[in-house]
């Protein structure tokens, strides 16, 4: 059931003890809408705790920690998590049924909870949390201030993308007024990458193709470049970025090879190509600028057929 | 003299005729100060011309278009420019001690304009341009808000930097209201790389070299790469940023070489290393945190010089 953000409040205020879910690969958005929906929670004089099924990777450590116990309430939340398979296989299994909440932007949200606030206009879930951190009465802190700034920096890679409106440069000016340590965070965010990265970033440039007359970007990251590298995937996603910058690219694409010998696909797109749409021809699925799929076979025939798929949406794109 | 915002606006009111002067080199906050006063000016009923030594790139077009005709008017007005000499040879020798208002946002401004409006918190010019608009009770046309952001955008490497204040994102959020094609603007300005870009990119991340306990990283660029590449200086600046992006280095240096042998030596360094300081020491200068010089020598005695350089500035930077 979708709802609006008093009922999400009502339900808020009329419960003590919530489990927090973030989703799997946990990113700034995710684990900045839960520990700020925590921290908000507790000053109201509830239990709250921040799980997810992964680790989270250090760079976020400013803004909370995860609980590591295996602590359960009945009231789950689950933020930024579009779709119960994302909270990981474990937590999928555990608690994926039973998520009472879901504070979520994702246009492709399955509906899998109970209740759903959704507003798939906010650049990152983070906007959303601060709607209801606001409507709880809740004090906006130091630490608040940055987990939101966090959540709406990384989703919009530093308020660079199509993705960001009035109320997200809003609300970034107000977060730096609360006291977000922003030129801190996008520093960690953006300006920071490990020795590991660059050399991987290196044998990605060198994997570079080109496709329909320059209109398409292919990088191809192999199991070997990790090995090469020193990388892993955890690395894989700020090189996503990359092949849609080349001049004239309309459709970027990153593939990188699993270690079930399968590959996954992320699709970055310029405005007239919508990447859910060509992924969903491959089974996946996204965002209209940012999304993705998985396909099998060997390096050049899953090559080969993500770029057909693109080829054939361009073509039929010219048709209609 | 320093002037206030309303004296600065008694100026544009009590005069008619105008012409604006950009800095040379023009970047997107010049020539995004130079073309809405413009605009905001005439919609008053007043004559004004954008003028600047230099042709403006191609990508900063879709603003408006620099005056090329020798038009003089008596009124002179420097936006972003913080010395005569940056108006460029000659326009210095016609124009520099005759500035009437110079409206800036350089602490380090001489003070060289009869009148300046000076306001060295605002992260762009254009912060103190849309003050001065709004003073004037123009109304922000589509046009203004796409030169307003791209100035708040570019000088603030797209909000990312520290220079960035809540004034700045309120504004950045009130252009997008008044129809700015944000999305647009940050791709032509940020995400848009040539293929010749990507090549040079990938010789420079293959030179480089960590030095000091990866302290220091060491970017080389040698006319061989721009051959190799397709590219030219030109497009070094955007490389200049990387090697102080590694984890752990405090300077980063890239060191291109130039056609008479001497190499030309630019430093980017983290908070604790004053830059300009490092670059003193050969006869160079610059800001705390990104300055330049010149060496000379072959490649191995230029770069060992800079390094020693930057040895012996942490080591008394220990001690002091």
């Amino acid at each position: 059931m979708i709802i609006d953000l008093n009922q999400a409040v009502e339900f808020l205020k009329n419960n003590d003890d919530f489990l927090i879910l973030t989703h799997s690969h946990p990113d700034g958005d995710t684990l900045g809408c839960g520990f700020a929906l925590c921290e908000a929670l507790k000053s109201c004089g509830k239990n709250a705790v921040v799980r997810c099924g992964d680790t989270a990777p250090e760079k976020y450590s400013y803004m909370g920690r995860l609980c590591e116990e295996d602590i359960e309430y009945d009231n789950i939340i689950a933020v930024d998590v579009a779709d119960a398979k994302l909270l990981g296989k474990d937590f999928e299994a555990r608690f994926g049924s039973r998520v009472k909440l879901c504070i979520d932007h994702h246009g492709s949200n399955r509906l899998y909870a109970e209740k759903t606030l959704l507003d798939p206009t906010a650049a990152a879930a983070c906007e959303i949390i601060l709607e209801v951190i606001k409507a709880l009465g809740v004090e906006i802190t130091k630490n608040i201030a940055d987990c939101i700034f966090t959540g709406l920096s990384t989703d919009t890679g530093c308020f660079r993308y199509a993705n960001v409106t009035p109320r997200t440069m809003h609300m970034a000016a107000e977060m730096i007024e609360s006291g977000a340590d922003h030129s801190k965070i996008n520093i960690i965010m953006f300006e920071t990458k490990t020795r590991t990265y660059v050399a991987l970033e290196r044998l990605a440039l060198e994997s570079m193709k080109m496709y329909l007359d320059g209109k398409c970007a292919f990088i191809t990251i192999t199991q070997d470049m990790y090995r090469r590298s020193g990388s892993d995937e955890s690395e894989v996603d700020a090189i996503a970025a990359i092949p849609r910058q080349i001049e004239g690219v309309v459709v970027g694409v990153t593939m990188r090879e699993k270690t079930d010998g399968t590959f996954k696909v992320s699709m970055r797109t310029h405005e007239g190509v919508d990447a859910s749409e060509v992924c969903a021809m491959l089974g996946g699925g996204g965002h209209p600028r940012a999304a993705g799929c998985t396909v099998s076979g060997n390096v050049n025939t899953a090559r080969n057929l993500v770029v057909s798929c693109i080829e054939k949406y361009l073509q039929e794109d010219v048709n209609n």
